[in-house]
């Protein structure tokens, strides 16, 4: 040991602050559902045990019971995660510049961004079957808001001249399909990185609304 | 009881031709799929048991393994139902008149409408973890021929020049999720028939590759 110890790090302290140990707790919360949505997505819900998402980061079930919650509630805090994802991109957008169809142009491309993330996927894999039916309740409520912001968002470009005259609702469930089926399929090892997957899938999608007439 | 009884008519003899008994053979088998694949729809696959089939149709779960085997044997044959249907659509499509992008509408139109009956709706909502391992490699050999099938459609309509130079994958990818996604929210009580439906949807993906310069 050294005759002049440096100082003690606010770390080294046995008496932890308040403001760590919310910050720990955080991070361990984060790294549980992170390993958590990797495996519901590789092995579905029914297939995952919450032994195996604890075993893959060295941890005991205990552990997650008491950051996350039972299996029920891990997979519901999941998909309300990418929902939350999903919500960002719809403000996002809403505030974003230009015409009703760049507006939307922005949110799809954000949209497909987040489908083709973990939480984003979790929420597109997880059927309304799998869920508790007050989970259901609220994963249908949150997933209807997107839905909503995406017909607001087709009904504006309309207005504003910048989409031809489409039926709102057919269009916005074409889109969604488009959209959300990377959920399946995109691999982010794949050929395109998903910001330009998700702007090559849109460009299509764009090309068949845009007001060609109206510029 | 009438003393001149009526001459006995052949459905009444108790010597039941070979032809009767495999034509009756096949209604079972079909009544039973159907049962099983509204409740797969339904309830999810986890979720339904082969009693309850059986109890809908007023047999007994023995009369189910006898005419179409286990659980994991019903899924696969009701997929493999689907993605029949889905075969028999590009095989009619390919066959059909016009330039290429009159075949790959007609195509996606038949494939949508497809999507939205049962069977088409088990192939989608049907995901590769719940298969067996041997189940698995089938359900998605047949998927892929389905899915070379529309990339060769997109390609051969750009080859002819009735649709825009595009990514013939990313169209396809993206045509496929717009397709496959009523699976789950398409309801046949709402305000479309599937047919205009699927004429709805394809017309929106159809204006998106369309060469308009070159008509």
């Amino acid at each position: 040991m050294s005759v002049n110890p440096a100082p003690l790090e606010p770390a080294a302290s046995p008496f932890r602050s308040t403001r760590t140990t919310i910050a720990e707790r955080g991070q361990k919360r984060a790294a549980l559902l992170l390993a958590a949505v990797r495996m519901f997505n590789e092995r579905g819900f029914h297939a995952t045990s919450l032994e195996d998402v604890a075993t893959s980061l060295g941890v005991t079930k205990p552990v997650i019971y008491h950051h996350l919650g039972n299996k029920d509630q891990v997979l519901l805090e999941c998909v309300t995660m990418g929902l939350g994802e999903l919500q960002a991109a719809v403000e996002e957008a809403r505030a974003g510049p230009g015409n009703g169809l760049d507006r939307l142009r922005a949110f799809l491309c954000r949209y497909a961004e987040v489908i083709m993330g973990e939480f984003g996927r979790c929420v597109i894999r997880t059927g309304d079957e799998v869920l508790s039916p007050a989970a259901r309740t609220r994963f249908r409520a949150l997933k209807r808001e997107i839905d909503d912001a995406l017909r607001g968002m087709i009904e504006e470009a309309v207005k504003d001249g910048s989409a031809r005259a489409i039926d709102v609702r057919v269009t916005a469930n074409a889109f969604a399909g488009a959209l959300n089926w990377p959920a399946r399929w995109y691999r982010p090892d794949g050929v395109l990185a998903p910001a330009d997957m998700a702007a090559a899938l849109v460009d299509i999608l764009i090309a068949g609304v845009e007001n060609r007439a109206g510029q």
